[in-house]
């Protein structure tokens, strides 16, 4: 593939980070790959499996020659962090990140740009990861199948958007444009509200009583395993939208709860008939592969 | 292995029933196991993956000669089928069943045993199973890790208890003992919440949103694909204890919004450590091993 990028710096080339740094030289789409990170041991793995060319814990020496910036540190960081990004950054460079709330991301990042405004700036969210964390998680088919959803202002330029967009796609991820707010009720009820269910799930049982707990329950309850300090961030990016949805869960509850002691047992039936349905719907492929072939678009 | 019991009858050979006579037979606990079913084809399944000697339509030629009868049908079918499997049962049999919720079948049985003091009845809870359903999903090893409760009433005596015992941890369970109305809390909150909690995400998600989440909504809600029927009758069977941990569970949901809300993050990673802790506590092990090696008891 002719490389869409000639430098790219990854800032925080952790799984997220690290699997794209991995999948773009392994696929041509950047000619070279710096990783930026904070501790040096983190940089040597990134070396070692291959996710960027060369590494440095400098972040002004590691992004002042990139054509594209990816800003992949987590959401409390970017405040730190974008002083000396915006000041560092070459001119007429593309900055995106791949934070997976984007309300307050975006205010941070534009405000710290208010001055540069010759660089560009992509919001981008990769709804790909896992309950593991670390550039020695990362691997290249991390996008494959997975949706991209990219949040542009009203005066991000189209050419330097595409351009962002040709590289998700060139990763595996199918690339869907909305606007910020849309996106951020959306991740807090298809993300948020299924990590703080299941938490939550995992804190109504008694311990000892979960020790007797099949395999289902061990499944239902994979991603409580995810990063704390990293969950704490996005609630506290996205709390207006996280506590809405997790309102509108607590009413279909109640609902189902009245059911019971109402004694309305075919209307819990025909409830979770279509939960099923639902639920045998999305198994029938890849995210990816689901929006391409639905008609219906959010 | 010796064998335990010498014909044993199971009432509904699916995929609960289908793997234990699978197992018995395989591991020649029962001499001969006979399938009893309502129809034909299921029949001819449970024969073909070896999960029965000998099948049958007909109730009472099935359980007349079995030392013991097992009960593996849906909660709903207890009420019709008992008067006929009271009748039935040759003299100073015991009998069993495997049904997931426990008072009310207890009930429904005891009832209909009433004037059989020969018989012997053993409630148990094999908490062991799959989305799937049917002898064709049957398979020697479901019960192998997992954890068998009995429920013994006052006046279950000790010798047939203990070769029930015997039989499920012929098969690979740990058998754990408690009272009907410890199980059939506890059964609500590890198993039939995280059923409707799962249902009630799926229902709170628009359906073209759910079509845009990845693997971790995809694992968290595998088990809403279980069979509708089965937990409307599951419902309908422990709506007390169930509405009960609904009852619990929105309240600590409620708890976590009101931290989001309040601007508490601190106690949101606090809470979501602790959530995180529990599930990989859990990782450790089958259902068998954690409840072995723990200090804890219900």
């Amino acid at each position: 593939m002719q490389p869409i990028f000639d430098t790219v710096a990854i800032v925080g080339p952790g799984l997220v980070g690290g699997s794209l740094g991995m999948a773009l030289r392994r696929r041509g789409v950047g000619r070279r790959v710096i990783g930026i990170g904070r501790r040096q041991s983190s940089l040597r793995t990134a070396i070692e499996v291959g996710a960027v060319d060369q590494a440095t814990l400098d972040l002004h020496e590691g992004v002042q020659d990139a054509e594209l910036v990816v800003l992949a540190v987590p959401i409390s960081a970017f405040e730190k962090l974008m002083g000396n990004v915006a000041a560092s950054m070459r001119k007429g460079a593309i900055l995106t990140d791949v934070a997976s709330t984007k309300g307050q991301v975006i205010q941070t990042v534009t405000m710290a740009l208010k001055d540069r405004e010759d660089l560009v700036y992509v919001p981008t969210h990769p709804m790909a990861g896992s309950e593991r964390h670390g550039a020695a998680n990362a691997r290249e088919g991390l996008f494959e199948g997975s949706v991209c959803i990219l949040t542009p202002l009203p005066e991000t330029p189209q050419v330097p958007l595409e351009r962002v967009r040709a590289l998700w796609e060139s990763v595996g991820a199918a690339v869907h444009e909305m606007d910020t707010a849309a996106h951020d009720r959306l991740v807090a009820r298809i993300s948020h509200l299924p990590h703080l269910a299941v938490a939550a799930l995992l804190q109504t049982i008694d311990e000892a009583e979960g020790e007797l707990a099949g395999g289902g329950l061990m499944d239902t309850t994979r991603i409580a395993s995810g990063d704390p300090a990293l969950w704490r961030d996005i609630c506290k990016s996205n709390p207006c939208q996280i506590a809405r949805a997790i309102e509108s869960y607590t009413q279909v509850l109640q609902r189902i709860r009245a059911m019971i002691q109402g004694g309305r047992f075919d209307e819990i039936e025909s409830f979770l008939s279509e939960a099923k349905r639902r639920r045998d719907d999305l198994s029938g492929g890849t995210p990816k592969e689901r929006i391409e072939n639905s008609q219906s678009r959010i």
